[in-house]
């Protein structure tokens, strides 16, 4: 059974550009990037022989290993580092066996796969970060051009007072921002080296460790940690949970989405992506199956990061084992449920008038809050309620629209005019603050 | 960024011919053997020509298919199946345009996908379940021969009343063989069609939609729901949470093993593998590692496939779409799981010398327990359990062996002699009906 | 702060019934019921003398215990049993000291723990079963009485080929059936004693171990296991899941109502419940936000149980205490969702009119599959997938009925007359083997 | 079955001032305080008579409500506010009839529900970061305490590197800092009303709303968000998540405590808490069995809070009532494991002595590292390192120590004399810059 080929569902879970940084390959690169960086610190502090780097550096291309090889000596050796050290030792050997002896030198598995790791995610979470902010300012044009669209509010999926999609969409808006920048402010707090030999000491650098681990992350571009880091994850849960607030975020959207596009609300559609096997009328809304499927799927992967933590004293036993496949996972589905959604608000169709016939088809029903709020005064808050919610309840009963059963009621006519009833039961007349929320989420974003 | 080449770790974290079952070609052949069943079924019913089979049959082989194009149009489609089942009618078209048209017919592209997952698994999970009775074998070779052998119980991580490590074998086997016939009876369970059409009537075949769902079954060689499944997901959630059960009990099984090989109890160890990048002297219980990271990655897993259950109407829009790539990980690791497990037992080394070692160096500390009930008939059971408590605490904190501060006390040497304090502190003549126990697994293995 | 009442929410997310046996003092009883039955057992097989049992089983009444104090205590020991044993044999030795003695003799902590909380659950557990059938019984009717009542079937939540409301039904009791039988299944697997003393060996017995655990079980309607099971947490893992699988269940029934009682579907609708603060129009689906909430609980909690699967040795620490709280709140929810499900399916109206409005609504574009396969014979699968699809895209951006896009169409009409298309379109026409599968359904369950 | 007394467990998993905050009472007092708010802040803008208030705050005290009548009216409503509002009025009202119209006036039961759980956050989390301040503190003071204290690295549960014991306790620090930090931002950021009316449009307050949200907000020393945040639940989850994070490190280090204080390697031991029901001489990690059951418990409840984010439209059906009592007990577990593990930190007994002497027991095999690194200039790095291996493991197979079997070797003597291999065999000598470790955790947390 050949496995050449990507995954099956590599591209519809994923982002192209997400994943290319997460692949196989790119690890490999990642952990060879780190090597290097390592040889080239202890040269640029006089440490070792400068001759020693080209060699090395020459050597280091993950395109020239053989990643069946790694695979299976990584199941043998329990970590993939331990014969990428040693394939990269015999090919610099090859050119410089003087050189193939500063390989590794001082530092363990851990410290090139965790900064391997760090240095994969450092490249990959800005593009998803990129997508955000794609589907960010999609959602802000739509808040702004649908700041008076006037919809049916609907809680537990029933109809109640009138929003705005403007509303709505500034709602998307302002979560995914917060989503966004936690995920930056994560990436950020993760973005340093680990790097600390056999058990965080140091010990084979003797008093230079310190001074060798500020050249090691200065040239990857990472920073230097209080203290080796290597059996404490947090700083990795953090960023799966901020991973997790991604997707979670994005999920709430795209239900929204599928819900309003139904094919009995209608409010939504997009333009067609998604064609049915067997029914020629269908398009589905693919791009919201990938967020809610990363929505579901990613709370158990930030759970598993999570369980991983309490790791055993210097190295962890099976837990940190357990979170080099989630953490790219995870970071793959949400650049793929980024992309999605970004895709999906750009394909975005509104449709004012099946917002305005659904709020109109309950006769009035979604608005008895502001007539009943309108009558408190009169005949006390409780026989308001009563009064309204037994007219409702009639209307629905015999099919009639609200207003026709309120307008065949004394008791509220002789509080509420005519006139003043149809302006209760206008919606566009009952959407408060709706416009200045609007207003203030368009505010920041562009502050 | 090329994707050749398997992912770095499918060989520590798999078990290749478990894996082989469940890799993207094994999934495509499946679905595929899906299709050819679905022409051959309605063929045999007469309800098409039977030279449709032949054409229908010869193209539909997985390495014929371009996988990296079935990826992106998955991601177009939403599903893998529509773009396949379009390649497969083109190629069965090259051949019989006729027979082209029977393709697919009836089905919905989640009977394709349900059914062939449903055909992975049953070919993958026993698989599984060799390994396990392999590992089960091992351990209750290793429950007979050390039916005698006594070492220290541990509570709360500290040493309790002794055991023998043939009870603790005996104890993994009996956990190993309820886990192992749990996932046979869930694939049992689960080993049925998806076939119902479009929205589960089956309506495109008339009134012979069940004769076909019968054929089809008996042609893949599984059976007929009561009804099409399409949006109820418990058979697959039972599978994964039955497949969750194992990778615990494996874990459990590995975490007692690295336990006890630590340095400082080495009551176990393993036949060399697993070797540092840095420390010469390190051999690592890597197989450990990778049942316990399976063990910290199938309950976000399992949680997951839970969590994707309530799924809409007649197809889940998300939940659906999070158990594709779910299910096969899930299967892989445990399978990867049940292989390590499988080989650290067979290379594991049993110390009797250190058992015993470690049982004496409590200095009978171990046994408070025997002396505690001996002395209960005569001083009350409070003034016991206090008495050998303190002398208990006197010999921790002067660091002498309990036996001589017991030998020291008036109150305990008037109740029992010397020879049976002896005696009481022999942790060999305190461990039960240890072997009896032993004895009721091994009959219950072998009957 | 006075903590008196029960928990705000205890009666929104459980059920009474259940709950009694799964309070703090349905535990304490539990555990003393085990102290009494392991008194009964040794007299019993004469190991102490008859007349210790009665002191103690007078004094083993839950009432009489201070719930705080116990509390205080345990937070001080680690478990609730040492200070229930303590206080257990204070009470006893005051009407007779000797059979004092006789409390917990040979048992450890863990025996009690577990045994009582598997009394507890095999308490509860039936009366959620109850439930399920309740409810069950209920789809069935429901089954039977809308064999031929035609909806719209729905995927990725649009409207599909159709359906009847039998079939939806039917889906349900089947799937509900099979978790019912599940979780009795996992609760008689469950049904075991827990008895091993402090590691397992029941050394403080001597010869008598296994008789004395074969007589405890008989008192307690519990079995022998083959082992004691102390570190082996699959039993309890499992029927957690089988929990998990129930609530997962109920979930995707509760989404289902929940979906097809929307305003603008209105297909199902509820007996009043669930009012709004505000809206007097209101109703809301309290039980379908119950069961929801509770398939969105237990994956976590099912996934805690696997998690906590890897105890140490003789017993877990960390792993075993995480269990106490979450196994009774988890029967506790599912407990709940099958009261509120039960009570919700006991209150839904079906709305036949609506199901049919909602189903011409489309025009006819939801029977595309129909039409599609009727031309496939003349024109070839794909021309005839082709202009279906554009007529029905014609008949949506022109906002017509399909059937008329459909009439206009030369190479549609040459090929099927107005009267086969006007059949075509009816949907009482397209529901295969609808009633068939209900049939299915309703056969099994009397069977 | 009387439901008095607390939960059995809730004094060992929790903590007492933390749970103060998050008991049902202390629930209902919550949404009191903001009914009277939203009154208050109504009358400090003249929008009401401020006649309205004191009736109102008079009555708002929860000990006068009956809280199992609250129970059982949540049960029928589907909150607890819809209730609660009730029973306010009707107290309000026997007091002041027209001020009972005002309670709760344009808000909605999600509005009181969720700023009332903001609410018991804001109060019970800082307690946690005070614990975790208290652990902290205990934590660098043994660091400095134990800089020079050498001991054991442990690297898969195998002696590894020396480290110390002061970097091992500094480590500790630095990520229970950050976890604490994570902490306190998490609730920073969710300190915030919900207060959005039944849409989030405020509409029952004209234009007058965002002033009302200001004022009450200020009331309650909490911000204004920039929108209603109903649906979008992110705050609480990512607060979920900085918990989850808390108990994780908890965890790490109660696993450490817990592995060097088994019998058999007896580097740390804590004054004693946690007896045994059975044996005399146990006793038990009670406090890090808290924290590993908390760390154990928190993922699957954070990621209940991650798959509960996809919230319907104006109001989730589901996944909002999901919440409800899983951040309280998340919130309440990570009290109760911070709690524990300062008493636990707090009673830790450092053993020097026995950590030199495990040190010693491997006859210098943990060393090997430093010698193979002295050899690697004159042997080259491979010879170097299969030379000592070999030594290694002829030492370990003949039970000797490492140094006698390297000074037995021509090819080792030649390289590096006596006195150079002593040196190099002595721990002491190789822990790099742990001091220098220290000092830098040591500063940042005093700076």
């Amino acid at each position: 059974m050949s496995d050449t080929g990507p995954p099956l569902y590599s591209e519809l879970f994923g982002d192209a550009e997400v994943t290319a940084h997460l692949s196989s390959e790119a690890a490999v690169q990642a952990m060879l990037d780190v090597e290097v960086a390592l040889v080239r610190a202890q040269a640029a502090l006089d440490l070792i022989p400068r001759s020693a780097v080209a060699p090395v550096a020459d050597a280091a291309s993950a395109p020239h290993f053989d990643m069946r090889a790694l695979a299976a000596e990584a199941a043998r050796d329990g970590n993939v580092a331990i014969p990428l050290v040693r394939m990269l030792r015999q090919r610099v050997a090859a050119a410089d066996a003087s050189a193939a002896t500063r390989v590794h030198h001082g530092a363990t598995s851990q410290d090139i796969i965790d900064t391997g790791l760090v240095l994969q995610l450092s490249r990959a979470v800005p593009l998803i970060a990129g997508r955000l902010n794609e589907a960010g300012q999609r959602m802000r044009a739509l808040a702004a051009a649908h700041v008076d669209t006037v919809m049916p509010g609907r809680t537990w999926l029933r109809q109640a007072t009138p929003v705005t999609f403007g509303l709505t969409a500034a709602g998307w808006s302002d979560a995914l921002g917060r989503a966004s920048t936690g995920l930056r402010s994560a990436l950020h707090a993760a973005s340093v080296i680990q790097f600390g030999g056999a058990t965080g000491t140091l010990a084979a650098f003797g008093k230079d460790g310190l001074r060798v681990a500020e050249t090691l992350a200065a040239l990857l571009g990472l920073r230097v940690p209080t203290l080796p880091w290597h059996a404490h994850r947090d700083r990795m849960a953090s960023l799966a949970c901020a991973l997790g607030l991604v997707c979670g975020t994005l999920g709430k959207i795209a239900r929204d989405v599928a819900l309003l596009s139904q094919t009995e609300i209608g409010e939504l559609s997009l333009a067609l992506t998604g064609g049915s096997s067997t029914m020629p009328h269908k398009h589905n809304p693919v791009g919201c199956a990938v967020a809610l499927a990363a929505a579901t799927r990613a709370p158990g992967l930030a759970a598993t990061m999570l369980s991983a933590m309490p790791q055993e004293l210097e190295r962890g036993l099976g837990g940190w084992q357990a979170e080099w496949e989630v953490m790219t996972e995870l970071a793959q589905l949400t650049g793929g449920a980024a992309r999605a959604m970004a895709a999906t608000l750009g394909a975005l169709e509104v449709h004012r008038d099946r917002m305005r016939a659904n709020l109109d088809a309950t006769g009035g029903a979604n608005m008895s809050e502001a007539v009943s709020l309108a009558l408190t005064p009169r005949l006390g808050r409780d026989a308001a309620h009563a009064t309204v919610a037994s007219a409702a309840s009639r209307a629905a009963s015999e099919g009639r629209p609200l207003v026709d059963v309120l307008r065949s009621l004394p008791e509220v006519m002789e509080h509420v005019g005519r006139e003043v009833l149809e302006q209760l039961l206008d919606p566009t007349h009952y959407v408060g603050v709706a416009a200045e929320l609007v207003e203030r989420v368009l505010e920041i974003e562009e502050g």
